[in-house]
């Protein structure tokens, strides 16, 4: 992908903080980094959303992401725990359309946090959720 | 785990909206959701932290993970977009001490968001990422 910055990393045609590198998976620094010590998980292979990736892609940029967390937590960064998050599609917060894993360090008074919405407050009744979770187990068998 | 709200669930103790049960991880509806849709996927050996899972049942978490999303956008609740979050350790926001990976649905207008700390504003230069990422690196060959 000509126009996708981290396949320009891929190929070292841009610049970048690399943590590691193998075949399928590769993880370097977040330029904007939550916290020091904020690292990007991808896999090698362009997938823009996770409905790209193939599942076994997926399930190894996991454990690396498993490995970076804790390689973090004993690189002399501030790190009193560990925030996993990923953003598939524009509005969940995607700004590059190559699927990555951030893995960013945490400690007290970060001020990091999650803003919700006005329907956060709302526990939805055990029914509304046993009909919704009925509608995912349809789609999950299909 | 006596105490563990999430063993309590796994072991029919305690209710849940289940969407997915297998060997060795389950899913069912998060009763707090940030929106309608919002799946909690969770390994069934009790592991507080990423530290105490094992590798493989994180690989699988992450595939089931993968296929949740999909689900959800097939489910008829509103969804443009999806999060996936993990918070490790109680200052990245953990309040179960049983690892469990969140996945939501997003749309335009929900009011989810991210909150930065103060320092997310200012991007690092590059030696400092480099000196970081050499510390990531010396710690992953660890």
């Amino acid at each position: 992908m000509q126009d996708c910055i981290f396949c320009q990393i891929l190929q070292g045609r841009a610049e970048a903080s690399i943590v590691y590198a193998e075949e399928k998976v590769t993880a370097f620094m977040d330029i904007q980094p939550v916290n020091l010590g904020h690292v990007l998980v991808i896999p090698n292979a362009h997938a823009a959303y996770l409905a790209d990736l193939e599942q076994d892609t997926g399930a190894h940029l996991f454990r690396v992401a498993m490995e970076v967390s804790q390689a973090v937590r004993g690189a002399g960064v501030r790190c009193e725990g560990v925030n996993l998050f990923l953003a598939d599609g524009e509005v969940a917060g995607q700004e590059v359309f190559h699927v990555h894993l951030h893995v960013f360090p945490r400690f007290k008074g970060d001020g990091f946090g999650l803003k919700f919405g006005p329907s956060y407050a709302v526990r939805p009744p055990r029914e509304t959720l046993n009909k919704i979770a009925e509608r995912i187990k349809a789609a999950l068998r299909r």
